[in-house]
């Protein structure tokens, strides 16, 4: 299936982040053809996240500016570069920020999902093969971000990053798959590898950590305590199997030792999904002698560090972490994708708001609201 | 066999700590009978290890004086307390710092060895029975040390923290299996689970870290990079496996990036075997992204921290630590005595001086000198 736009510069709309902490603008973009190994994407609903937030704020110190944002989106590919045969014109995908090449030493060591193919470029904010970025204004080039610069009408991707799914699947809803979801659930399933019976504390009861509830119940988990200091989340919490709240503000003790307190020496598996290094330190500590699992899902601010008492880990407590929740990008996400079309994972439940990319500004406000877990936005094509 | 001495008070030799920091003095010390599932055991030969040191220095902030150290030895049963089945008089045996009933929460998790059934009681230095010690001078007690106490001709230990091993075995030898040795093998074996083809770096080349080389190189570890900042390690530690020696006296590079250079990314498994907290960091952050996992094998003073960015555990580092290298005490002391009578992994060479009891105190001052791995002292019943 050829499109008329196939080799092609294509204008259409993005929301351009020119400076840090300004708001965004939506501007006629010219985006490139793709080269060899790439892909470029008609992207129909894009999500918002906080890393997004992040490096539009400027505390990201790897951002670049001019930059192209979004990260968890979903839509149809336009047209090919040379060499590209997994996806083709017309097949419905999720762009990965987590690449999967099957090739290199990651890929291929069967012990982590993150890919080093394209990282040196995607890490700089341009393309692998020329090392230039497919986005301009005016002539003017914009950083790619992520790899994926999914608040844009139409993006360009690396071959590796994107994943093809089932045409059934409904593309406002499975965006989501893109970032948040996937990687509440992989944190339970790949990183900590939950067992049934397990006792699970979540801290940060967003998107991610009700994934992280979600997957936990999966597993067959006995209890999942949800901790957040915004007790409007605990209702929803509910929804997504989390059995107990927590909130530390109720509590004079440390939240760990609260937590040692409730499950007679702590439990066997707790995540931090809210970006907080003493929630972190918490997150290790309140876990049980001999066995404990903790594992670092948020994000921090950079430069910030996380530490405890050596102690904690002689005595038989693990620390890890996650990124996409170890979930192999374009072997993960349609696979995601069927269980969420045979119902066997939640997607739809953690819309919140849905609005148009027009609205982008007010949606990255949204992010902060208690109410808000996920905004998709349609891109008004 | 009952012994001459069953049910008696026995008296003999022991080196009493009265204080922090000053000599130990050998003593007649009464040695009480075993009461319900205890143990007394004739100390036949004791080695010297670093957390009595630290004991003894007065940094170990939960240590009691006075108080008898000492727990890497070997020796026989003289009698045992009520109840007791599993030993008999004699019976030979290694005390066990890390007990192993087989019944409590931890023991039956088979996810750890830190068993919890006489903690509460060998953690402030008495026996469970009656929350009171078996030493005394002159009617005045003497602490317990981490259950084991063998710098004493007899002890006094839970029936739960002595392993009954083959008879056949030189108790002057084996006793190095009661923690150094031990606890480096299993940190590869138990804790890390290293395998064929791995590359390893080992942080301090002491008894412990040689240990680790050891059971990296049975293994089948492909690279084992010993790390110390004393050059006159290296030759020894060549007959234990290390195949490549970095002094970080060498290099202006922080020593994690010296070891990310030679080995095109980092190591699969790092052990830090030192207690230095800034080390514990640079094990870590050596490993390779994605599925690099370091040990903490070294103790700590008092009070110090490790820290590091999150982001070395969400680009999938792990960070673990090990007590006793993971092994159940009574289940696997015995098994590596058994290969240690199978030539099958190394016990001579790690002893470098042999003394008499009487000698304590010079014993202690080897122990920082850098020639010294292990000093076994006779009991000179
Ligand atoms: N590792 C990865 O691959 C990956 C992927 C996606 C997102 N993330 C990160 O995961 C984190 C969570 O994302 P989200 O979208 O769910 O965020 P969110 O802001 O929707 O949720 C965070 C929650 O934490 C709560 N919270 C804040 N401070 C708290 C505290 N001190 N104690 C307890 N609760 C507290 C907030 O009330 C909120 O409910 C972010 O840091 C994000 O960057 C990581
Ligand atoms: N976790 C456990 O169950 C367990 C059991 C036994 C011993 N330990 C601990 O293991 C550690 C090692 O014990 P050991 O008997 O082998 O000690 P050791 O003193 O014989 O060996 C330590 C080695 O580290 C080297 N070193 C010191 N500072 C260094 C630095 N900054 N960089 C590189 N090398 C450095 C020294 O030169 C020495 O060779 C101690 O902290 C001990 O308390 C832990
Ligand atoms: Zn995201
Ligand atoms: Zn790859
Ligand atoms: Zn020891
Ligand atoms: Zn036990």
């Amino acid at each position: 299936m050829a499109s008329s736009t196939q080799g092609q510069v294509i204008t259409c709309k993005a929301a351009v982040a020119y400076e840090p902490n300004k708001p965004l603008v939506i501007e006629d973009v010219q985006v490139a053809p793709p080269q060899a190994g790439e892909v470029r994407v008609k992207i129909l609903f894009t999500a918002l996240c906080h890393t997004d937030h992040y490096t539009w704020s400027g505390k990201d110190p790897e951002g670049l500016f001019p930059c192209i944002l979004g990260h968890e989106a979903a839509g149809i590919v336009e047209s090919v570069g040379e060499g590209v045969t997994d996806v083709q014109p017309g097949d419905h995908v999720i762009p990965c920020y987590q690449a999967e090449c099957k090739e290199c030493k990651f890929c291929k060591s069967g012990k982590t999902n993150l890919c080093g193919k394209v990282r040196s470029a995607t890490g700089v904010g341009v393309m692998m093969n020329d090392l230039k970025s497919r986005f301009s204004v005016n002539g003017k080039p914009i950083y790619h971000f992520m790899g994926t610069s999914t608040f844009s009408q139409y993006t360009v991707v690396h071959d590796v990053s994107v994943a093809k799914i089932s045409p059934q699947a409904p593309l406002d809803k499975v965006c989501l798959l893109g970032c948040g979801v996937s990687t509440g659930l992989g944190a339970v399933w790949n990183t900590a590898k939950v067992e049934a019976g397990a006792i699970v504390a979540v801290f940060g009861l967003g998107t991610v950590g009700l994934a992280v509830a979600e997957g936990a119940k999966a597993a067959g988990a006995s209890r999942i305590i949800g901790i957040d200091i915004d007790s409007k989340k605990f209702d929803v919490a509910k929804n997504f199997g989390v059995t107990e709240f927590v909130n530390p503000k109720d509590h004079e003790k440390p939240i760990q030792q609260v937590l040692v307190d409730i499950t007679d020496g702590g439990v066997d598996y707790s995540f931090e999904c809210i970006g907080n290094v003493s929630v972190m330190r918490a997150a290790l500590e309140c876990c049980h002698k001999g066995w404990g699992t903790s594992v670092i899902v948020g994000v921090a601010a950079s430069g910030q560090e996380i530490s405890t008492r050596p102690f904690q880990l002689v005595t038989g407590r693990v620390w890890k972490g996650t990124a996409f929740g170890g979930f192999k990008s374009r072997t993960h996400v349609p696979w995601l994708v069927e269980k969420y079309l045979n119902k066997e994972i939640k997607v739809d439940e953690y819309i919140t708001h849905s609005m148009n990319l027009s609205n982008i500004n007010e949606a990255f406000h949204l992010l902060h609201e208690g109410g808000c877990l996920r905004c998709v936005l349609a891109m008004e094509h």
